[in-house]
């Protein structure tokens, strides 16, 4: 008979063997002792590339990043008690950005739990309703083969019908390993899982077509990524512009870019005209202005790629439930009028007229992501932060035919986990680049994040304007108050943070900002470009612009 | 009619001035938009000491250490989405160590939930099972009498029946700033909550007493305060000896200390022959050797302070649920029979002969740890860390007349947040002066937490012995993936990490710390001590001592 330790070992082996049979390739772990045996059955299968990291908080992240940019589940291991907790944040980012991860927590068996035993809590409701679904596993035992389906079946959780997380409890009992050097293989097979596409009915096709062919409309590709192609055929068909956010994946890339407009969040504060409907693919836009214009179209049509109701407004006309690029293409095939063309000029002059305001009035951080985009090469990666980097980016990127990826953190939007998601991005040896663009709050929020970029190769562009730069464009910025309790400039040495982990620092002013970019793009190692920004003087020209971009009137004269 | 900004903001005003009506005179803030009103009316309110902290990982564990020196309920105040995710970790230790904590989470309001909107996720069910209630308030409204009561009835709920954190949930909707620059005051007041003390009543406590008596036992002041005078006068009345965990308080201070054994966990190793009853208060002990030694007594019985039940051996033969200060002197009262005094003989050959082996082994963290403590002036804090801070305490305080008072996360006994929740303990300006032990990889898990430092005069003692030195004294020791995957030593540069926040940064040799120690007491700021740990040769000595104490027959001879 085997003992304990062996049963454990082969529980865990069985669990892992099962996950990467269903496509698991990644491990991100925590150290800790009762983890112990699934922890090493993750650093002892061929299939698996194991990380370790100290922080489980900075670990998620790491995890979200990798899942982000591989695109498929990846495996969490920590211990008992409050290790999972750390996880928290970066779970509900998972579950808002709908991102594949499989949270194996160790715990201790049932005969520990509420008795005060040490590092032991109710782990088996931490994460709801943030997973999709906890499978809460007794103790290991010797019938192990049911773990092949159970773990297929978690990971077809974490993809459909709602990507997101799935939890996996592991109890264990001592001893923790096992004797047996070797311990048996589990026999069968997980199986196959097809996953289907919402695919809607041609009738319904049909009359999404009658209500919005040839009527003055835009496509907005929201703020996460949506299929280029079908989008451009179908506004080719309805000769519609399309507002592209910044993280809609189509600023970027080899299709045909005319009517993509980039410019939305400069040109659509003021006058300009409202559309009579807006379809929308993907979450809503990251800027306020456009969210704010596109409320004033007559109405609005939602695609949501699978059951949510993306419509923070409350005021779609229809929602519907499909494939964005299913939709975009059977829409394209049936629709019959276009718009005038006078439509679509309109906008071609309102962004051409931003692109010009921008340029003019210089706010730095324009030229500064101009700059980065165009040092980047071809296929690389540009994480973004919440609050003014990801504003900035969409205000100022343009567009190129340059591929590029764009991720940010903008399930939940936080401040918080952004280098550890963005190394966790890097680490999927994806991107022959790849460049961070932050702010100070943002780096400082996740100091231990830089730990994870020991042995990669990146560049960090630190834009450090003092505080939470995106306060001064709200009504805070007047309270007596305002510095301790909301801009919060931090009294910290950002050289001495980049050295801890051993990166190289180089503070640089805005002038050599391109060079220092080019240098640190081709150095290996982790790279921190600290530049000072003037918040009150950048703050300015960013109203400048806006006020120079949105005035319809003014510049149609 | 008032606007929503001045709604908001009376709402908010109401709130605070009822949790500083029942007793709350601390906050902890996170920076954040949504959370406006209720940060400015801690900010604004006169009896409400506020401390603005960007990480709400950081601020949390600091409201934790704040509560528990104060031992007073502390208000955290967070903005919306992933924000108080990041409390996580530290609202599970305060759950588990029965620590008052009032959560207040920003919101948006109900018309955006579920609905995609940015920064908002489902927080009305986030912590629980671990608070003791949630309170889902609707957005603010101009009838707010109410609240008076309500945050009466949430500091209550975070004191008894079982101490812990109570969460506010709290939706506000735009604006978020009054208009009014002085919102009307609330005129209700909180009602006065009058809590009772659990009292056994006389007959139970002579059953108690004819069960005890004359027995040789041992009196178990475990991993939590305990009362020290009741204990010591029970323990006379029996005449049994106390052994006491590192986390009693009953090793530091002027109360009767010759029946205090505090190296059990050296000798009650071996063969030290069990007790026949074990009458434990306070948590289970930090020590496995004594937990493993008292589960061989004939009976154990144990004091739950509340409706917990702390038992993991699950081998009480009573479990009572009774005051323990109120317990103990009852008891005392009527018990007639003294165990003879050589049950009493053993007991003071054996932490007499612990106390010879560990001077002539000379385990290096022994004398730095009983230097530390001659350092310290009385009431000052002593803080250590899990793993091997508090074991080696545990082994090696002894005990003195010097009032200190020493705490540890004992609750869930992370690796997480303990600079954080010793920052906010120092920041309770109840103590003299302020020490913390702590290992190389609890430090770098709580980077962040040496921000809150910041203003503060401490010294942390950095036990570096290269990564997780603990699992040196586990079977994983022996595992080829040992390194990387357990003990998980950390290449970072440790002055670099203290010079972040502008702290100073003294390497410090075994030989030196006395001086160092002396030093760092005596200046203000923060002073960390570097420590290097020769790791392996640690291991050696601890075991050693472990085995010069622990043969009972040996040295009786």
């Amino acid at each position: 008979m085997m003992n304990v330790g062996d049963i454990n070992a082969a529980w865990a082996a069985a669990l892992i063997d099962g996950l990467a049979g269903a496509g698991v390739c990644r491990a991100v772990i925590s150290p800790g002792s009762r983890s112990t045996p699934l922890a090493l059955a993750c650093l002892r299968h061929s299939g698996i590339v194991s990380r370790v990291l100290l922080d489980e908080r900075v670990a998620a992240f790491y995890a979200l990043g990798l899942a982000r940019a591989e695109e498929k589940p990846v495996v969490l291991v920590c211990t008992s008690g409050s290790a999972a907790a750390n996880w928290y944040p970066a779970v509900a980012e998972a579950d808002a950005a709908r991102v594949p991860l499989i949270l194996l927590t160790a715990d201790r068996p049932p005969e520990l739990q509420d008795c005060g035993a040490n590092q032991t809590f109710d782990q088996r409701t931490l994460f709801v309703p943030q997973v999709r679904a906890v499978h809460t596993l007794p103790p290991a035992e010797p019938a192990r083969d049911w773990l092949a389906a159970l773990t297929a079946r978690a990971v077809s959780q974490s993809l459909w019908p709602l990507a997101g997380p799935v939890q996996i409890n592991v109890p264990f009992r001592e001893p923790l390993l096992a004797t047996d050097p070797a311990p048996p293989q589990s026999s069968s097979l997980p199986p196959l899982v097809l996953q289907p596409r919402l695919m809607l009915p041609q009738d319904s096709v049909e009359i999404l077509a009658r209500r919005v062919e040839g009527r003055r409309g835009v496509i907005l590709a929201g703020a996460e990524h949506v299929p280029a192609e079908p989008l451009i055929r179908l506004a080719n068909a309805l000769n519609w512009p399309i507002i592209a956010d910044p993280l809609s994946g189509l600023r970027f890339g080899a299709h045909d870019r005319k009517r993509v407009m980039t410019r939305g969040d400069l040109f659509l504060r003021g006058d300009f005209p409202p559309a009579e409907i807006v379809l929308r693919f993907g979450a809503f836009p990251v800027s306020k202005a456009i969210g704010q214009w596109q409320s004033r179209a007559i109405e609005r049509i939602v695609v949501s790629e699978d059951s949510r109701w993306p419509d923070p407004g409350r005021n779609a006309a229809m929602m519907i439930h499909a494939d964005p690029g299913l939709l975009a293409d059977s829409l394209a095939a049936v629709v019959t009028k276009a718009v005038p063309v006078e439509w679509l000029d309109s906008w071609y002059a309102a962004e051409q007229r931003s692109a010009v305001a921008a340029d003019r009035l210089a706010v730095p951080e324009a030229a500064l992501f101009r700059a980065a985009i165009a040092a980047l090469p071809e296929g690389s990666l540009l994480f973004v932060a919440n609050s003014m980097a990801v504003r900035d980016l969409d205000d100022f990127s343009g567009s190129s035919d340059k591929r590029l990826t764009v991720l940010c953190n903008r399930g939940l939007s936080g401040i918080d986990g952004n280098l550890s998601t963005f190394f966790g991005a890097v680490a999927s040896g994806r991107f022959p680049a790849a460049l961070a663009l932050v702010g100070d709050l943002t780096f400082l929020h996740d100091l231990s994040g830089l730990a994870a970029g020991q042995g990669m190769s990146a560049t960090i562009c630190l834009f450090d304007n003092g505080g939470g730069g995106i306060f001064d464009y709200l009504p805070q910025t007047a309270l007596p108050e305002f510095v301790p309790g909301w801009l919060t400039p931090q009294r910290a040495d950002f050289a001495a943070a980049t050295a801890i982990w051993g990166h190289r620092y180089c503070p640089t002013r805005p002038n050599d900002v391109v060079p220092a970019l080019t240098d640190a793009l081709a150095t290996s190692g982790v790279t921190v470009l600290h530049l000072a920004i003037d918040r009150t003087g950048s703050a300015a020209r960013h109203r400048a612009v806006w006020a120079a971009s949105s005035s319809f009137e003014e510049t149609s004269a």
